[in-house]
């Protein structure tokens, strides 16, 4: 009920904070006989490292996961799941603790500081402690236990974009695009020109001493029609929970989503049209659904956008008050990205993850 | 896990169908004590009410909600709550199931129809079945319950307006509004001179057979600093998933929502000021953050911002395909809303009291 | 959280006091396309009906379930399940609020009225409220559904009786009967000259204004091998809660139980024996282990053994205190059962059926 | 889902296997700002070790716990519990795979092997995979945690001994011992004198190749009344399922259990007294209830016995099947305890404190 777990059937509860022993959590309901490969947890933890490009923290974590449970090792390095409770620790190494002794008494702006406060009348200054992003390490080594077993069950295949930095955008609507595209820039955007220009705004934002946010597409791919629970756990609410629980996430919509809300019922509407395999598998001609349609899969591609806040951590200086209430002034200490988009692309990617295994697993009982 | 309950402490479950012998629910986890004014509830729900102006459906259920459990009569006609879980119901009147034959082998487009066959292989053709909006008249008891537990405890109000309708929007940024104000026009947005062209145009796309969608703004007042839970249960993530559970909900924003990330972080930053009893209690000079920073309450108001599309039922021919895939053509028969923003109000109001209420309860085991 | 309900995959909410409007509660998970007969569900909470013989309480309910949603009607008087949520209610007829006034401010011993008021500082009086047997009602209506489920996938059946009545016990070591047999004497003991002993003792004993207790068996047949979760869900575990949440129960065991512990585990051990299907299905040559091991069913009987105290309402002189603490005495009023090991017998397979529909869902997502 | 989760609020959730890198487990619900004594919790430990005795297995580890987050270091060597999730670790150090070689294709009786390979289609067969009692030990941790929550909330003592061996039994009724004169014997009887029959009968019977099993009683006292949910999550429900998770207990009685169910009403019932300040506080004059009323505890001390099968695993020769259906003979290899009960006494006392702890937390929302 604190909240540190995720799903009811494909279960994912984490722990940690930024400057602990470690981080770490367990993957619970991953189904018995899956062959999980350690290399590609390894290699989604590695998109999210910190130090990994020019324009993210120089932060270091070599993020290297442990599995600690729930495995048999099998032919050719891979693992077999057993159907038993998977936990994974990583190690806090770069816990610079002095590094924070400055925020001892001071709420920093748009942090987590006073709220937390305000809840437990006790907190963790530590590298924010368990507000720290890095807590969604976790989530990434979570997400790709998903994506294996995605992939595996139904070939679903799940992959996010920067589609925007402040107001640098591409040119074209939400599409799926390979993680070769997608990382093909250390921004992760797909077009090479605009991304260049982001990279360029984020240079000269994080100069200033300032910071920007800007948005995220995710497509899910081959997600079979029929998952989602109507009424309170529709896929695109658990969704849009899993997403908002992304540290600095604001905004985010579904298929048309704002801009839908501008057309006519004529116009939004998405026709079924006979589709594949002689018509027997149903489709439709537009997607301004999004691929869920009354909180259910449809067959389509879901599609989502994600607006991210620009990071709190500036180093220009802020006003602010202390513990005891006295206004006083502060400025930015330590590593921090100036934009968090290119490294939330795999926890983006992540989340979704947990979500449609969990409702994948979910959907085996809704039938006789 | 079949997705009918909602909330951890204080957690509704609801049941029912649009022609079926009635709706209801149980709402579970009412701390005993607490009075409850049955007619608080049945106002909220009449604000719901299918027919009450001329551009909602005409749909007739008087909607009448009867308490079957946990309360006791107390003096002046209200219930004190006595712990145990609170049972209610309301009867279906106006089930004309005979409107409903011609949809039994047709997927109307963007409804439900083909992902519920696709999910469990049968359905419930009669007035949408358990896709029915008319499953919200529980939700708006639940959030009924749930405002006046807030309200009794701390004074928390929650209060929706209808913000915008297709491209017509009030030219002022969200604030909180009286219901007097709210509902001193049929289509429920503060602004008269804007409501009159708002109405306008429902009239006038009604008419062509058509629907239009909107936004709908709603601010929670008076939240203490301190709900929600760190990571996954942040309270915007919890918030966001209740209100995206609302039928035709594609969008959403927290605070400054996507328009904040347009921003740098020290423009988007709320700083701290010390406020209220002498500086004893901190707020913030802006609410980018709308009330709600690391998941947790500021004790600032708490803005959202919903997306509603167009209502998919429309009286246009449209394209579409049966159960058996063939292509054939359909026009929406029937009585049916040209816009669910008026009606979508309580619903709103009812979700996120539902969620706070929860959060208010959780909040109670976070402190030795 | 407030302990309504029950399952994690097949679930049931109740709500509903002795005295108030109704009962009912709501089953959520069932599978779409099962075929309930109504006719079993009235025919299992007919068992548990007061007022049905000599030996209960003379107290008049028609306990008359209505179904309320979830189900399409279907051939010969049948329903089918949607998948959706079935609702349903029983009306509370025999309600005489007059007959509890004696009680407002006396805690009756080995009631629930004291601890009610310790924890909720309110409590129902009339008929005991949410602490009333008549609250079981509700569990016979799921366990009738989950039965009707485990019956049409794998062939489950579970059948109870009443082993022994104070010191009089049938000689035969538990074993599975058929309703028809159980049902042939008011006491439901299989041995109708023990049921003859059985019948004598309760009648002396009421007419001493006094009450008893005794063991009621119950044995779940066909349960297939792998039902149930290691560790904290393991299936007598849960079973065990159950069993353990019907009024009056205070013992338990699987199996060889209490006895077993006086064994030496040469003694104890089931050893496995080449079975059905030329060997290919394993089977064991005794059951001490009552069909679970390491948590999880292994394809035998599953046997339990459950101890009920004596029914706490006698009509004799007692002390006891009133709610200012001064010390009175007490004689119980109304109509109470002098036994309640007869009713209990569709209530104790019910709870069986619920946790078995629930292990068999479960189940359905523990392998690739 | 997977059943690796016990508690709604305080919340315990465990991984790994006898063989695997380490288990461990993650406690989430903690309140904020406990002072938790990491000596305390691995003294809890220490008593549920392997290797402390001539009558346990000869299995060495030392089994120390690592805090991995969730805490701060405050003065006196103690932590303060931050109010996020407790992650811990134990590592696994003396896992000798060789050993279980000889089990690979064989189902020993009345264990585990075959029934999780009807579930999951594999297992881990080394040490008995997640089955092994080696994952009792995070239970303790937990355990351990809990009664420091219980202790300082609300000064509840917890305290288990060993009544019976076999049929060696204490000839007092249940009653609640300090853990000095607990531990003062190996066997953890309160009675030297019995305690020495026990150990000789063990010592007997382990020459013989063979186990035994008994009963265990646990007390809980200062318990407040109230706490405990009606209906389903009765509080003797919760610690009957808590303890019936325990491997090898087959059998449970709250208060006077099966004895009782030989009494009439007038001899059970527990009379209310005017009790402590002055009659304020109430009580009752005798226990039978074993301290929980209508499934809330009611202030008197909390009695529950419990039955511990023989350990399954002899060094006799024993018939039995491989995974082929082929009839076999084995015999146990390894090093396994005669008598489980001594290393059980903490397990049984951490189940109850994590139950009480879990109910104690809930007991906050329940007034309003």
């Amino acid at each position: 009920m604190a909240g540190n777990t995720l799903g009811k059937v494909f279960q994912i509860t984490t722990f940690g904070e930024s400057h602990g022993v470690s981080i770490g959590g367990v993957i619970d309901g991953t189904p018995a006989g899956l062959e999980l490969d350690p290399k590609g947890i390894q290699s989604d933890l590695d998109r999210r490292r910190p130090g990994i490009s020019d324009i993210t923290t120089s932060r270091k974590e070599d993020d290297k996961v442990v599995i600690l449970s729930g495995v048999l090792p099998a032919e050719g390095g891979l693992f077999v799941s057993t159907g038993t409770p998977i936990g994974f620790q990583l190690a806090n190494k770069d816990a610079k603790s002095a590094d924070y002794s400055h925020l001892e008494n001071t709420y920093r702006p748009s942090h987590a500081d006073y709220t937390y406060d305000a809840k437990y009348g006790i907190r963790d200054i530590r590298g924010g402690g368990r507000s720290s992003a890095r807590e969604t390490a976790c989530r990434v080594v979570g997400g790709a236990i998903a994506r294996q077993l995605l992939k595996s069950t139904d070939s679903v295949e799940i992959s996010a974009y920067v589609e925007r930095v402040q107001d640098i955008s591409v040119p074209f609507p939400p599409a799926f695009f390979s993680r070769e595209i997608v990382d093909s820039t250390i921004i992760r955007c797909p077009s090479s020109e605009v991304a260049s220009k982001m990279i360029q705004r984020i240079e000269t934002v994080r100069d200033e001493g300032d910071t920007v946010g800007g948005s995220i597409v995710v497509v899910a791919k081959n997600v079979p029609a029929g998952w989602g629970e109507p009424v309170f756990d529709k896929l695109h609410a658990d969704l849009a929970k899993a997403l908002m629980s992304i540290p600095a996430v604001k905004a985010l919509e579904i298929g048309a989503g704002f801009s839908g809300t501008l057309m006519k019922g004529s116009e939004h509407n998405d026709e079924f049209v006979s589709g594949k395999n002689d018509g027997t598998v149903i489709e439709t001609s537009s997607n301004r659904s999004g691929g869920i349609q009354g909180g259910i899969s449809n067959g389509e591609e879901i599609v989502i956008r994600i607006g991210f806040k620009p990071v709190a951590t500036i180093k220009k200086t802020q006003n602010t008050v202390n513990r005891d209430g006295e206004e006083i002034k502060m400025s930015g200490k330590g590593r921090h990205d100036p934009c968090v988009l290119p490294r939330a692309i795999p926890i983006v990617e992540a989340m979704v993850a947990l979500v449609l295994a969990d409702h994948s697993l979910r959907q085996r009982t809704s039938r006789l």
